[in-house]
């Protein structure tokens, strides 16, 4: 195995012999150096956003300082859930390895595969509705015109 | 603007202000009372998951002690990004209200937009490869041996 995606297989695994969650890890490596490991914790923690890659992101942020990860690899052993794959986006991520698909997560009973399909027509996947529109729209116009706005 | 919509405005007014981060804010509610109010904070914690909609979500889940916010109610100022609208589906919310929307956003220099677009050809958005699948694979062959195991 690729000596990163070894890490991350690992992650995964004591992961999982710890409960903490499902079997996924991951790992972020910048200039040939691990920045971070993480592995799934949604047990653990009860919470539903803490999969491997985002917690491999927040950790490789806090490390770096930085919200912005450009440059960094990401090595995961499984494709990225959408949430995911959003977060990695985000970090400006553009290097990934994975190592099972959404069929093999599916075969382990996780949702990757259907919430990808289900991303692909939002209206019709949840009570999604729109209120207030106008109100809200005028915060960008607020933020437009903010002269120390940072972008990220 | 709706009683819930307005406290998510405030979130993302006061956030914005105080340049925690972006013009975004997000309220959780439950059988008609508030679980968690949030803003984007990626400027204040260097973190680039911390989305008003995912801060709302690991709030109320740490308050609830659950990753399994089914029954909630999510009220944000915008339009989830991906990333934001996959950990709506990992916490089982079904209801969403949002105000602005991808274009809005995208009017204020945020990519959620493009991210939409980007998810829809993953392979040609990012380099996106796959190794030592066989293995990685095999993790859920192990999971589904687990005699333990907890789905989520």
């Amino acid at each position: 195995m690729h000596k990163w995606m070894q890490i991350a297989y690992n992650e995964a695994l004591s992961g999982m012999n710890r409960n903490d969650g499902g079997p996924f890890g991951a790992v972020i490596v910048k200039d040939g150096k691990i920045i971070a490991t993480a592995h799934n914790t949604v047990l653990k923690s009860s919470d539903p956003t803490a999969h491997a890659e985002v917690n491999a992101i927040r950790k490789a942020s806090e490390i770096l300082g930085t919200f912005d990860l450009s440059g960094c690899i990401l090595y995961t052993t499984c494709m990225p859930c959408p949430m995911c794959l959003g977060a990695i986006f985000w970090a400006r991520i553009q290097n990934v390895y994975y190592g099972a698909n959404e069929n093999d997560a599916a075969r382990g009973g996780f949702d990757d595969k259907a919430f990808y399909e289900m991303l692909q027509n939002r209206e019709s996947a949840l009570a999604l509705q729109q209120i207030d529109h106008k109100e809200n729209a005028e915060l960008f116009t607020i933020w437009n015109q903010k002269s120390d706005r940072k972008m990220y």
